[in-house]
């Protein structure tokens, strides 16, 4: 009913003159969200969806087209903003830095020991384009980031916290399905409670990768698989599971479909700090977030800079930001009036 | 120690001629928050205190000058930004417009009513001396103003809470001190947990000031006062306490200096909102502040501000600002490079 409003509010708008017009670069979780997204959002319009797959084997959730990559170029002066999504490993390092050098871009982009080097290469491109880019969108990296810079700035004397979940990691899910005999895995990563008690309460505790987060994982054997050689391959795990306390379930195929089919996430980011003359007054910042679609908040965030980022390119603010370059005012629909009157 | 360490890293870094000179314009509760919190920022110095009583008879925490306020001329070229101290009331309306045609300042106007009007004033002053203002900082409006732009933003399809508390109400506690009979008291504004737990369950309630908060009152009687009548004052008083559950505990001045000496204040912004195709992901961003001393957190808030301010002045961007029209970057003290690098 909402996507039904919608339409009304832009035919309403008068569409085709005032709203912003979005492609979509990629069609997994990610792309399908930001396909939903845009229909919440009135200023706004999908163009299309572009896929490196046959388009006529992709369907859209709301009936917008689908093309192929390769015809994107026939669409410089059609999309105010291209919103890419795809990976971090291989797809965005590549496809941002092209795609800035004629549309104005947004990404998700999360490795985070790779961000400066990608920065300066996505800066590089839009500059000379007379585009703007945004990189490293969605919610860590992005509004726990935001979450960290207020605080941090708000209160220099303290300590930072991020604990991420209860929530499905996908990668630590797919290294459990590269065990052998393994048919199917869901991992959680869930913040140990005793930790977060001790940080909210300030005691600024040093924290082992241990004491911070635990991992529970439901797995699917396959038939006559050795269950004890799994679940001791799982928990010493280097990197994924040897640092952590792992627990594993075996279920069913059914059971992992009907109790564990979403993608949840989630986390938090704690500041304690202190001020006065002998810093005798504690304050405690905390920001959360509980999400039952990782990929469709994701997207959301994605969505609204997509916003900010064509208001900036409007002003002539070319070149590579992130969210922290980014006023708040920009991801908003309504005039600075409206959204001081109602917000401040 | 703390601020012992910072002198040395200011001498270290030329204070003279990189640090950012503030002065404190009002000596209460507010500008002796930012006398500290300046000393916990070592890109920062404090030029001194401008006062409407005898400066002689004003003694500083960290041993800073006091002055005169009718002497604030002869620092327009020693001060980069002049924080405000006074109230929304009577104060800010005609010192912050004032000071901004000489000064880039910074002031915590509350009365959000008023906010347009002060804000038209304060940008016709700054613009026509090519400073830079930024008015309503603090946390709410502020920090919560913030929280609820970015939630809103990202969730167009939602719903937003805002809770006080728990925390001490001044307003409150004067309206209860003016009551015939009364010696001293202490008001909390408490949130009803109840109703706090129906909106983090994503219910979207619709409720009613008496279902959001509570109201505590300690109160000190004054010797054979009528504490029966004292209760029915309070209780009934319009717009402060009637619309309100209270409940009036009397008790000695001493266990009021002891127990409820302090400001203790804090709160919560809470959005839930929807995202799918047909708005089945529910997700929750929540802000939440616990604060020792409301005047010292507020004060390190207008302290990071007054640095954004002088950044913005810097570049030629002059008039009244927010904090909703303020890049997140430019409070921070460290180089971009290094903010991407750490908090990104």
């Amino acid at each position: 009913m909402k996507l039904w409003y919608n339409s009304i509010v832009k035919f309403l708008n008068g569409e085709k003159n005032m709203s912003i017009r979005v492609g979509i670069y990629g069609y997994g979780n990610l792309g399908k969200g930001v396909e939903l997204a845009i229909a919440q959002n009135p200023d706004m319009q999908a163009v299309g969806v572009f896929t490196r797959r046959d388009p006529s084997s992709v369907k859209t959730q709301t009936g917008i087209p689908v093309y192929a990559t390769n015809e994107v170029n026939a669409f410089v002066d059609k999309i105010d903003v291209m919103i890419l999504c795809g990976g971090s490993s291989t797809d965005l390092p590549k496809q941002t830095p092209a795609l800035a050098s004629i549309f104005n871009v947004v990404d998700s982009f999360d490795t985070h020991a790779k961000i400066p080097e990608h920065l300066a290469k996505v800066h590089a491109e839009a500059m000379q384009a007379n585009k703007t880019a945004i990189i490293s969108v969605g919610w860590d990296p992005g509004l726990f980031s935001l979450a960290r810079c207020y605080a941090g700035a708000v209160l220099p004397v303290g300590n930072d916290y991020t604990f991420w979940g209860k929530g499905v990691s996908q990668g630590h899910s797919d290294a459990i399905r590269r065990i052998e005999g393994v048919a199917d895995a869901k991992q959680y990563t869930i913040p140990v409670e005793e930790a977060l008690n001790r940080v909210r309460k300030g005691e600024n505790p040093m924290l082992t990768t241990r004491e911070k987060h635990k991992r529970e994982c439901f797995v699917v054997a396959k038939e006559g698989a050795d269950l004890a050689k799994i679940e001791r391959e799982i928990v010493t795990m280097p990197n994924y599971f040897a640092d952590y306390d792992t627990t594993v379930h075996f279920i069913t195929q059914e059971e992992l479909n009907e109790k564990h089919g979403g993608l949840p996430h989630g986390g938090v980011v704690i500041r304690t700090g202190q001020t006065g003359k002998a810093q005798e007054n504690k304050h405690r910042i905390e920001y959360s977030l509980q999400l039952d679609s990782n990929s469709e908040f994701t997207s959301s965030v994605l969505v609204a800079y997509a916003r900010a980022i064509f208001r900036m390119n409007k002003e002539g603010n070319f070149g590579c930001k992130t969210v922290l370059d980014v006023p708040p005012m920009y991801l908003c629909t309504e005039s600075r009036e409206e959204i001081i009157q109602k917000l401040l």
